[in-house]
């Protein structure tokens, strides 16, 4: 967990904020589970102002339609979420998407508008409602201010880790909370944000600059993030905002709404962070910093490469300093700088060495390397030395596993 | 091999050309390697008419740096290639590199200037000189019309087949021959050209010619094959055409031009096609078909998407019709037209059957499609029905083995 002066972890995930519930449960959805939360919903007591982001792929899934005509009024007070379904590429998908909302809207005695919705698993495989349908009054019987870490786990596919962050920050001398929930941890290369994630606070701030503050961020972390560079098809960020916290609301780029866009960075940053690291089959997260780019393009573009690179990443499974792999991805990245200037060192929680300074490799310690590399938390930092522009990018290392996770997955 | 009429494919390989001979022999530049032939030599009776093109990563070996330079004037009478070591990311690469030039000048008493050289291994490691110093006379010493297979052998790293492919054709009612060799497996996303490929040609055609022909078919053979997505430092491909044939050297884009540049391709697309089955721990060839696009670069774009997409090749790895990764593959590809039209067929020998249309996905039969996949060679067959154009690409399943390899490759 990266750390901010000023912003308080705190327990409570995507509850943490005042007038939100959540709950999880297990329907079953895909054949053969009867162990997992696969069904999960989360409620406000209030109309909430709500941002939402989706997956820039052709193919979209029909939840994702759905989201995007019930939000046009920029308005959601529930959300409804299954896995093990990705509800895409089905002809009937929109239709089963809108009845999955209307039922919770039932359930909950709110307007079938103001309900969100999001899908993840198999492609192309029709969802079947009858499965839900008993389980959506059960959901909302059961919504709790600590149904944060069931809820997580009924939107988990193939991740490890349940995924859940909130923090507690103060704007006009109020208390102010902002946390949510996400999953990976496959087809993640999010190309807007990543598969699933559920953001609420309680902070009172307009729809244009919740907006604002969810694009902003999500460029510097969810679009930062890749597993396998493959972008899914449901890929959806949502934000909801509860205003309980009762400042003075938020309608410009102030200090307040700064300190709003920075405790949404702490969470976003950290909840993309967890993605990568829990990506499909990693043993090790992966933090690539470029410094010293001309221009902060450069910088996330040289970043992204890094930890994209199929060849980098089976090195670091292995803690070998191939540094060579690391240069030449450096080199295709898209970008405009000089390959002679550029330095690269290795990093963890067991030190750091340069391995490569002016566009060529030094001499190293094997072993000190070896040593550094053997850490589950990787930094590779870069320098350009061609400018003062900075960014990050996080990935995981190419497995075994990862293999194993993908060619039995449908089976 | 995809074969076609009017051009016979013949032994011989990159000495299958009338003046061209070549020699491959074990000079253990890799520590521990006394088995494996690693340094190669082709060499030509006359100057000849070069083309080549070289990796578009920033980072270039020093061997491509020395190519650069000696063909400024269009000609080279000879190549000298090692495995083992990608002499790339070294203080001295480009002394070492031109020392490698020399000797092979001084032992075949040519000129330094008609000297090219590749080099492929690892990157970041200074490359010995005193262990290829002793064998470059022996290798001029041997150099055979049989020695193609040789010098393919001593051009390998981690590939488990030798390419070598040539074809016979007429031209004015003489004989001509076209041939090379190529090496994989990692590391390769060629944008320019694979990792290294040398092929002849005793064909009489101006340089000028030579260059088109080699960028058009490269644009459509090489540059659409990946098997990992990475650029390589030393990408590089080379032709040198003897003019040995005697025809009547080709000047212009005639009726001549047009026989010569199919036989290119029947070669290049050949090699090309068999790096990517030879892809590093590859079990099968994907070959994906788009169709119906609104233009070439379109059809390109996604069929390259697809080759690429981890999750597909995870997918074929276990012979599962996961086409839900494939649209999602086509679907974020960038490039313009309605997913909503689009139809996915998957073909073997074994048979074909559609497995998506109009963007969804239509019922079949699962055995059925197991079996289609369970061959080594698959098609994916896309049509957009957008338009006219097409492109083929290829690559490879991915599997344990690729991430085996690759995370032992240095140790």
């Amino acid at each position: 967990m990266v750390k901010f002066k000023g912003y308080e972890f705190i327990d409570g995930g995507v509850c943490a904020a005042a007038g939100f519930k959540a709950a999880g449960v297990i329907a079953g959805i895909k054949a053969g589970n009867t162990t997992k939360r696969d069904l999960a919903m989360i409620y406000c007591s209030e109309r909430c102002n709500t941002a939402a982001l989706f997956t820039s792929n052709k193919v979209k899934g029909a939840p994702i339609l759905v989201c995007k005509e019930h939000l046009k009024d920029g308005k959601a007070q529930a959300v409804i979420v299954n896995s093990g379904n990705a509800n895409t590429c089905n002809p009937d998908g929109v239709e089963i998407a809108e009845k999955m909302c209307g039922l919770c809207a039932e359930s909950l005695a709110i307007d079938v508008n103001d309900v969100l919705i999001g899908s993840t698993g198999v492609i192309g495989q029709r969802l079947d409602i009858d499965v839900i349908k008993p389980k959506v009054p059960e959901l909302a019987k059961i919504l709790s201010e600590k149904g944060s870490s069931d809820a997580c786990e009924a939107i988990m596919t193939t991740d490890t880790r349940k995924k859940e962050i909130a923090v507690e920050f103060e704007l006009d001398g109020k208390k102010c909370h902002l946390g949510g929930i996400s999953k990976g941890s496959g087809m993640i290369n999010p190309n807007m944000c990543t598969m699933l994630a559920f953001i609420t606070t309680d902070v009172s701030i307009s729809s244009e600059m919740l907006d604002k503050a969810l694009r902003k961020v999500n460029s510097v972390t969810y679009n930062m993030v890749s597993v396998d560079g493959d972008t899914s098809t449901n890929d959806t960020l949502i934000l909801m905002a509860s205003g309980l916290a009762k400042n003075k609301e938020i309608t410009s780029q102030d200090k307040n709404y700064e300190i709003f866009e920075n405790a949404l960075f702490a969470v976003m940053m950290n909840l993309a962070r967890e993605t990568a690291r829990d990506g499909e089959g990693a043993t090790k997260l992966i933090e690539c910093i470029v410094n010293g780019a001309p221009n902060e393009k450069t910088a996330k573009v040289v970043a992204k490469s890094v930890i994209s690179s199929s060849l980098v990443k089976a090195a670091l499974f292995a803690a070998d300093a191939n540094w060579g792999r690391i240069l030449c991805a450096i080199g295709y990245a898209d970008a405009d700088f000089d390959i002679e200037k550029v330095s690269v060192e290795l990093a963890s929680a067991k030190g750091k060495l340069t391995v490569c300074t002016d566009g060529a490799g030094i001499s190293f310690s094997e072993e000190a390397a070896k040593d550094v590399l053997s850490e589950e938390e990787i930094r590779i930092v870069v320098d350009l030395h061609s400018g003062e522009d900075s960014a990050i990018a996080w990935g995981c290392d190419l497995t075994f596993d990862y293999v194993k996770i993908n060619a039995e997955y449908r089976t």
